[in-house]
This record gives structure tokens, C-alpha cells and sequence, in this order.
């Protein structure tokens, strides 16, 4: 019997996978990832691993999600060392829940290998820290996509625990997002900050507020919108460094973020 | 000029570092570290560096935050490459936003290198999707440790937003982390994790109940609870298969999850 691992692939730079990851990559016979992983992480994969892109983006080949979970049970149940390749972190927004079910009802032996997640390597783009004591107890992931049919998010709970906001996949759409959150009652003078791409080399940073964030192109996906008082303390702390200065983006407008 | 990297450290298998990481701890000339950072970790630190245990753990020798920014800021000055390890993630629960304005205010550059937080490792050692699709659109990660005098968190919009709820620093105390919840409105049937060790050689994962939490002894630090939906998902879904029935924790009991 072999074992699949269900790996996270990180936000992108091939620098910030994990050592297990990169290891388990170069050790796989097959290796089932995502459309968004990256070109540079799929290149650390073997040369004799069987590789399948069963990303739902590939308007080539489409995989179900039930039939990815019959892949892994299969190559599993083959004695295969299985890596289930998934962007970010498997825990968080990615159906492994489906996934973990089918291994489970099959018997097949695997372990969930974490990876950085878009809220922390976009927070470290940002340079914020979602949690600064001085500003917010608490940090939310939340997606604003949801499947048909599921429950309505309850942004007004969420603004009025005074959490920091991590919003995945916000869309392109930043008035509709700025409406929601509004509506929820968060400020229109909240700082946010958009990261697009963090951590590869097209990564973008846009900080503004909430009112002014409809004002913004939509930056490229993959991207996070993060709202709330501890990114005003970066936007801040980046004042008096005349260096960062030009970096910095005023009120209206976007700036590209250093890359170095 | 130098730069300051604050680096983050992860759960404490060396495995679990990122590669960026690594390469940095072997290549510092001087790294501050957490009490928390493992042996193995600090193990991968270059020969030549000059480490120093900021820990506030550390009996004999005491750095007040404004210490270790001062140390920051001067190891930066000087030309060094500066490594500050913090476990886990550098932007949750770190006291990073201080060090960051330190640095920003210093003109010091300095770069902020992502690590795998412990709910993500709890998450992956518990096998439990935070997110699950069917279950939660959101997680909220929340520490029950607060600075005195700091907002009190507002458990009960938390509890009402139905995010899964992420705890640090629980405590050993159940019984008051169970009556806080409750108070909040957390119905008792709701299925908890506790992970301590996340990923370490000593990693023990608790499954229960919120009502049946504080039957429990309290898991030893660092420890993570992970209260919601996905978490008797995952409990559920280990029931089909015997190979890991032993492993399950029947109600009222603890039981040692394994460690491959």
C-alpha cells in the first residue's frame, strides 16, 4: 500500500515551500497538482514522476473533484508515493476535506503536509502583522466566493468582533467587496491592503482604505484583501522612511511593491 | 547596511522550515531566537553566527521587547545579516508589528520571511480542513491570552460570525476556556481538537466535545484547540477504518494520535 500526502504548495516562490514538501516532490512516483502551482515548483518534481494537472482552470482537461478523489484512492491502493499538490496551505479553502473523507473510506494511508497560505505571505509582503497586539486580537480568513446554495457569510459578526480581516479570492470587483463590507459596518476609513501574487516576482502591493478601495483596478489574481487597523500601523510605520517613501501609495492611486 | 530578516520559525519540526528559512539560518551572522524554537531548529544555524536567546522564558537572562528591537536595529546598523526566529509565523501572535515600526523607524531594511503557523500544523496533524466547504466559510484565529488592559475579544460575535475557531495559548484551564466559549454561545456538542506539539516528536491530538472538554487534563504548551463542524468531520471520517480505530478518543478520554 502506498501513501498520499497532501501537500501545500505555498504562495508561489519556490523558495518558501517547505523542506518536507520540496523533499516529497522530488520523491513522488505521481504527483496530482493544481492549476495555480507555479512553473518553478512543479520543476522540483522527479524526472520519472508521472505528473497530472488536475486543475479546474485547464479548459483542456477538466478533473471533478470526485474524480481527483478517485485518482488518489487508485494510485494510492497501486503502492504509489502520492503527492497531491495544492496551492497555499491544504487546510484552508481547497476541498482536502473532500479529499481527506474518500482516503479515509478507502483505507488509503495519508498525512496532510501544511504550506504557507496567502494570508501570511501576503501579510508578509505587506509587512503587517495581522495581529499586532495594539490593534486586534484576533485574524479571519475568509473567502468572499461561496458555492451555490451554501450559508450566507455573516460579515457583520465578523466586522463587529474587531477581528482583522484576511479576505481570499475578493474578485476584481472592489466595489461589490467594499459594499459588503460596509453594509457589515466596517469604517469606511479601515486601512486596507491588497496583495496580488505574493511572493513571486509580479507581486503587487496596494494600500488604501475601505472607501477608496473601490477607486483601484482590480488587481490580478491570485490575490488577498487584508482589512483593518493593524494595516494602517504598516502604512504608518512606512511614513517616516524617506526611502520607503515612494513606495508608498497615496490615497487614490496604486503602487508596485519592491521586489528584491 | 545589513538586513533583518524575521523568519518564521514554524511548529518545530526542521522538516516544516521553508526553504528560505534554512538558507538563512546558515547563512546569518547573527540570530535572535524565540524559547520556543526547537533544538533541531537552531541546529541549522552556520557555524560562525552569534546566537543569542532572546526568549522571555529564559530565567537567567531577560529581554524586555525594547531590548530586542534595540538589538534589531543595531546588529542592522552594523552590517550584519540578522536573523530574528520567531516560532511560528513572524505576522500572528508575535509581537512583530513592534519589531517592524523599530526597523521601519531605524531606516533599517529588513524583510519579512513566512513560517507555518500552529493552526496549520494542528490542522494537518488533526487532518481536519478548517475551511470545509459543507461545514464553515471561515476560520478566525484567536488567542485566549491577552496583555492586561488590552479589548476584551468578543467571543460571542466570534462564535455567532459560525467561523471555525483557531485558539492559541489555550491554557491547561478547560474548564474556563469551555465556560468562556459556552457563555459565548458555543453550543457544548461542538467538536474539538486539541493539538500540543504540532508536528513535534511529542505531538498528541485530543478529539471531543466542547462539553466534555474540561473532563480532559490539559495538554502541555504550545497547544492549539480547533473548535467547530470540520473538526467532527474529521473525527467521523476516521470511523470506517480500522486500522485507526485505536487511535480515536472515545468520549471523556484522551488518546496519544500517531506519530509516523
Amino acid at each position: 500500500m502506498g501513501r498520499v500526502f497532501l501537500v501545500g504548495a505555498g504562495p508561489g516562490d519556490p523558495e518558501l515551500l517547505t523542506i518536507r514538501a520540496a523533499r516529497l516532490l522530488a520523491e513522488a512516483d505521481v504527483v496530482l497538482h493544481d492549476a495555480l502551482v507555479p512553473e518553478g515548483i512543479l520543476r522540483l518534481i522527479g524526472s520519472k514522476a508521472q505528473i497530472i494537472d488536475v486543475g479546474k482552470r485547464n479548459g483542456t482537461k477538466f478533473h471533478t473533484q470526485d474524480e481527483i478523489n478517485e485518482l488518489l484512492v487508485a494510485y494510492g491502493r497501486a503502492n504509489h508515493t502520492v503527492v497531491r499538490l495544492k496551492g497555499g496551505d491544504p487546510s484552508l479553502f481547497g476541498r482536502a476535506g473532500e479529499e481527506i473523507e474518500a482516503l479515509f473510506s478507502a483505507g488509503v494511508d495519508f498525512e496532510i503536509v501544511p504550506g504557507i497560505t496567502a494570508a501570511m505571505a501576503g501579510a508578509a509582503a505587506a509587512r503587517i502583522s495581522l495581529t499586532d497586539r495594539r490593534h486586534a486580537a484576533s485574524v479571519v480568513f475568509v473567502t468572499a466566493r461561496r458555492r451555490a446554495g451554501a450559508d450566507e457569510i455573516r460579515w457583520s459578526k465578523l466586522v463587529e468582533a474587531g477581528s482583522t480581516l484576511a479576505i481570499y479570492m475578493p474578485g476584481a470587483n472592489y466595489s461589490e467587496l467594499c459594499e459588503r463590507l460596509r453594509d457589515a459596518g466596517l469604517d469606511g476609513s479601515t486601512p486596507c491592503a491588497v496583495v496580488s501574487a505574493a511572493s513571486r516576482g509580479d507581486q503587487q502591493v496596494l494600500w488604501t482604505d475601505l472607501l477608496s478601495l473601490p477607486n483601484h483596478a482590480g488587481l490580478p489574481a491570485p490575490s488577498i484583501v487584508i482589512a483593518g487597523e493593524c494595516a494602517r500601523a504598516a502604512g504608518e510605520a512606512r511614513l517616516p522612511l524617506d526611502a520607503y517613501r515612494h513606495l508608498l501609495a497615496p490615497a487614490g492611486q496604486e503602487c508596485e511593491y519592491m521586489r528584491e
